[in-house]
């Protein structure tokens, strides 16, 4: 990949030698942040047809204007009947075979997909990839993917920063949540990635509580799960705070989580399998007799999506490739009495992992 | 269904109706919204396994605490794999054939769900619903899902008439969203139900124009196109205001749009097509010269999710059933020049239609 090209060249470069190497003639991609990375398209409907030589983009009128300003490497064709069956009729009459993504293409999809082949080819037509192409390139980010994440992730501190003066006692999860997301848009957000999570108290047991009507406990945990999205690229950190005294349970098990969450970001490195990293996490736990609160895998890949390939969780046999971002969020709950989770983004890096959600992750009580 | 029982307790006797009539063994349920609306378990990951007698439903470890608190009617079971394998593994050991949804399974997910059946049951197991069953009876929402949809679609007015006295020139359209959306958050929304559209001058043209760094102008329209999410039933409104001197061909589209969506409101009744009440809409604009800017389709279905069942588009066949809840949104777009939509969601009554977000839509000139 040459340094000087546009990064959208060097990707439509990248998917071509594995569509040749994998002896392709035609590849669907139909999954619209796959689509957005590749050809800039970031409408939600949208159908792209590329061959060796050739890419058409097929959308539908509500982004006439859009698809054209935004397309870059492929034909922009506005579908008369709908964008996936215009494009498998192009397909048809291009070709005799193409492949799709079946993680990202619904049996319903499928279907219609066949029958909009002429009914003489479609026998074979369709074949569903062994693994897959675009979102495995996606899971290695170029450098001005990096750079973007890198501002996505400040965001999201500079966020905890401002958040933290206003969480007091009395003040409702939702009234946090509310607070964290108006900062975010003055800052420039173009949302959130995910359903904000602030659970307090006893909900903070609850590994993916929403934020309700509850008010912040005078005493104990609240944690905070937030992330934006800023330039298309979403942001995931989660941090544990405390309020009012603290016992001793308490804080071992938050010192525990946080050793536990730094073994994993010292285990990333490139080579290191996903797998391993989980273990990193989960051993420190194991030690601390706490593993079995730890009900959920350690993290996963970020960009485009909130979730994305590689998971790291037990036994999975994934490398680790400088330019992967992925999260590290071990969490302890003990259900009815106390939640902690801990979460980066960490990037791969040649030697190591960086963390790009350099905001304190030490004891914090409010 | 009696009036005396509770929704859920309903809803699932109407499932098992379909079920039974259909001949099928057991069903597959796997989408979240679909799990929610039939057992009340709000998590991401489930998998609901539904027979004549029983219902299983199956989710990680995230959520245990979580599903024995929300879910009505199934028995709750943390797989030990996935919540996906170890649904299919209950269903191996029930039965003999299960039925799913093709539309929300991917193909991926299907060979998965194949693998995870020991073989010599494999072959045919699993069939392909031709019609869907849950998406179907979410359709027609029942009177505390009526309820609830009014209590979220007059949340969403509220905030309309609160962000207008904010919109004037050099405010920018990111600004409107964060400050639309901090009411929102302020009113007790749980979250916005998409990307807030507000899209300004020339930009009012792009029927999804994201919120963007750009100031509203002196002059021109401003579409805001916003939904909220309350007791996880999504609202869907559209307004275009003007700022500053109206022309004569703005002021004339807009009369023209205003039309066109009074008419399909007007069509809105028991009984109706789909394709009629879409029709209603474009005829207007077809005979004011502007059907062709009207790149859309007229509405859709909502609830639980943001886009449902049925289509308010061309051809469409589906008949309106009292308890629908529907979208009615055409617009116009002039490429270059400037757009407008006006959009209400209408709930299907016994004689009509009863328009849910009542706040005005005649001119407002800011």
């Amino acid at each position: 990949m040459s340094e000087a090209k546009s990064p959208r060249s060097a990707r439509w470069q990248l998917l071509r030698a594995e569509i040749e190497a994998r002896e392709i003639e035609f590849l669907l991609v139909t999954h619209p942040p796959d689509v957005r990375w590749l050809c800039g398209f970031t409408g939600s409907n949208a159908a792209l047809a590329v061959g060796a030589r050739t890419a058409v983009l097929f959308t539908d009128g509500r982004y006439a204007t859009q698809a054209r300003e935004e397309t870059e490497g492929a034909r922009v064709v506005i579908a008369k009947k709908s964008a996936l069956h215009d494009a498998c009729r192009h397909l048809d009459m291009s070709g005799n075979q193409a492949s799709f993504d079946p993680q990202h293409t619904s049996v319903a999809d499928l279907a219609f997909m066949r029958s909009a082949i002429s009914a003489k080819k479609r026998r074979g037509f369709f074949s569903s990839l062994k693994e897959p192409i675009v979102s495995a390139l996606r899971m290695v980010k170029d450098s001005s993917e990096t750079t973007l994440m890198e501002e996505t992730a400040h965001l999201g501190c500079s966020l905890f920063e401002a958040i933290l003066p206003r969480m007091e006692s009395g003040i409702t999860e939702m009234g946090v949540a509310a607070e964290l997301e108006f900062f975010a848009r003055g800052l420039g957000a173009e949302g959130m990635s995910f359903e904000t999570i602030v659970a307090s108290g006893r909900r903070s047991a609850l590994p993916h509580g929403r934020a309700t009507e509850a008010k912040l406990p005078r005493k104990g945990f609240v944690t905070l799960d937030f992330g934006v999205i800023l330039n298309g690229y979403c942001s995931d950190m989660t941090r544990t705070v405390h309020l009012g005294g603290v016992t001793q349970e308490e804080r071992s098990v938050y010192d525990a989580v946080l050793a536990a969450q730094e073994a994993a970001v010292e285990a990333v490195k490139p080579g290191a399998t996903c797998g391993a990293v989980d273990e990193a996490a989960r051993n420190v736990l194991r030690r601390a007799g706490l593993s079995k609160y730890f009900t959920h895998s350690t993290g996963h890949g970020v960009g485009l999506e909130i979730h994305e390939q590689p998971r790291i969780a037990a036994g999975q046999k994934t490398r680790l490739e400088p330019g992967m971002v992925i999260t590290i969020e071990p969490g302890v709950y003990l259900p009815g009495k106390f939640g902690i989770r801990i979460e980066d983004m960490v990037a791969v890096t040649r030697t190591g992992g960086r963390v790009l959600t350099p905001v304190t992750k030490g004891w914090i009580e409010l």
